[in-house]
């Protein structure tokens, strides 16, 4: 089957680029011998969690339980879960994932330990808890190297669980900032008798100077695999190492000056791609000039004004989105193609897991 | 079941509260003789496109065809696509339907026209095709009533395709502007020789008003079922009208003025309200000087600084999102509730149906 013959809006996916940013990310790291463990939210695709493994990753990363499930179901065997995991039915979902995979989850309060430490009980096979910590991204974590050994400390009482270190996901720039804030949180916890195994750092857009956060012992990239406008608005890579694009159809050219896409913000989102450059909803690979100024569900308004060739209607485009993890969970299935042929078809596996 | 028994998150509709908004809805159609063709892109359900027509609308309005054939397939007869079908794949779909229920479908050029003329030639079932206008919303449609007379007599002549008249999505807040070029539209066409059996109208916002548009014979609200904050924010109706909401759960309370819940861009959807009254990315229904200041995929960042009391992690609250009918568009399942019992859970049968 070729790209033309399917139908739109879809999501195409070039094998060649996946891979070569894969390769690309896991020589980086070998190179600074820095552990990855992907993130996969992005692709949310067990051929591509497996692939990442034989590549060289330690084990996946996945945000909710019910993505580790399709993992391990996938025969992923080491998730990791950056999330606090709340109440009884995750908690027991949690505990059946826990006989059948090498799992460690999170806690940044003594809630959420308390909450484990109710559900795991086994001390010979702990569960493997990571205090999540605040390196400026304001979202969740502890703050203090304090409030840290507080927690490991709960965490080191309760029979059931293991304390196995520190996890963040670090704000964008301030890697020197990051590194400084896990080292001062390592020492704190070296010298309260719990020293870190793991020290987790997270986060795709400063993935070329993660080497410098030296305090930590394994990286969580997500986006790399496939890049997008907001990774190349934040500094990394170029539009060409964009893998995933939305292919869609012009279906209307309602004004000499203007275009309707197929593709609304049910195929795209409304993310933003956070950079002046990088205006609109998208970019247009066959029409560089083009801006996608807005979206209603089902359709994209295009702004050719800058364009000097313009697209007729039932003409394709292949657009790459803002922000392309989302994009993933807006899709049943994507195609991996290579050159103009599509190659495999898949189910999105873990789209959708939202507990 | 209980919602208290529903693991998070959740979308859970208060059937008492729809079943009141489509009553209200019908009755004010009724009262100004105008029939209503709601729109099913916001709840995407089967149960409510034939509570719709059971209360008296006299179809639905579907976006695409793939929401099409899962309407038909649960028995729905009488659906009007808005949009431009363009490609073999689907036109062959658009054929199938055809010869299952009363199916209508829009056109704004020329080579849409052509498209549809190709396909369908049988002239003793002409597939009925209106004109779609542009009244100032600047995204599909032809401006003039000329390029309006233009097309309807290509459509005229094409042997299995019938002229059924014009239909528009109007800007919002321009009711008087909207039937006045609608007006125009009906006279250069009758002029023509070709009166509009159809001019069909849409769009909630304004549908307190839409009456005021004499020259529709037809309207296709589709928020007016769920409402939502965006809805709240253009003058439609109350929070306590919008009957849809998202269930979340605090997973972290990092700070004193901060709480995270576990409901993201993957459950809320990243659509901004449109108001200033109303910022960031939904309502607390039980903490309403809360703000949730920023998402990301797993995650709602919400400040708490202008609440008395401040949720404990584990506690849940019900968010009302923005735009509902994206909303709708990320869950499998939908909870129908009455007051705290879970009444059914559905699946979101027109869910991702994207082409």
């Amino acid at each position: 089957m070729k790209i033309s013959d399917l139908d739109t809006p879809a999501v195409i996916v070039d094998t060649a680029i996946a891979e070569r940013n894969l390769a690309k990310a896991q020589a980086y790291a070998d190179a600074h011998g820095l552990p990855l463990r992907p993130h996969i939210k992005t692709h949310k695709l067990p051929k591509w969690a497996k692939r990442q493994i034989e590549l060289g990753a330690v084990g996946i990363t996945c945000q909710k339980v019910g993505e580790a499930e399709v993992m391990a179901d996938a025969g992923i065997t080491d998730i990791f879960l950056p999330y606090n995991i709340i109440g009884a039915a995750k908690l027991d979902r949690l505990a059946a994932l826990h006989q059948r995979i090498a799992l460690s989850v999170t806690a940044d309060s003594a809630a959420t330990v308390d909450g484990y430490a109710g559900r795991f009980t086994d001390d010979a096979h702990p569960l493997p808890v990571l205090v999540e910590v605040d390196t400026g991204a304001g979202r969740c974590g502890v703050g203090t190297p304090e409030d840290v050994v507080a927690l490991a400390k709960q965490i080191d009482a309760a029979p059931g669980l293991r304390f196995d270190g520190v996890m963040t996901y670090p704000p964008h720039g301030k890697t020197a900032a990051v590194n400084a804030a896990l080292g001062a949180i390592k020492d704190a916890l070296t010298s309260a008798g719990l020293p870190p195994r793991q020290i987790s750092n997270g986060g795709s857009p400063d993935f070329d100077r993660v080497h410098e956060v030296t305090n930590a012992t394994e990286h969580r990239p997500g986006t790399y695999i496939y890049h997008d406008r907001m990774q190349v608005g934040a500094g990394r890579g170029a539009l060409t190492d964009c893998a995933l694009t939305v292919l869609a159809t012009v279906v209307s050219r309602p004004a000499p000056d203007r275009a309707v896409l197929d593709a609304g913000s049910k195929a795209l989102a409304m993310d933003a791609s956070g950079h002046p450059d990088f205006p609109g909803h998208g970019h247009l690979v066959e029409y560089p000039g083009a801006v996608i100024i807005s979206l209603s569900e089902e359709h994209g308004v295009v702004d050719l004004s800058a364009c000097a060739s313009k697209p007729e209607i039932g003409d394709r485009v292949r657009v790459i989105p803002n922000h392309v993890c989302v994009v993933s969970n807006l899709f049943d299935t994507v195609h991996l193609v290579s050159g103009d042929d599509v190659t495999e078809t898949l189910p999105v596996a873990a789209r959708g897991r939202l507990g």
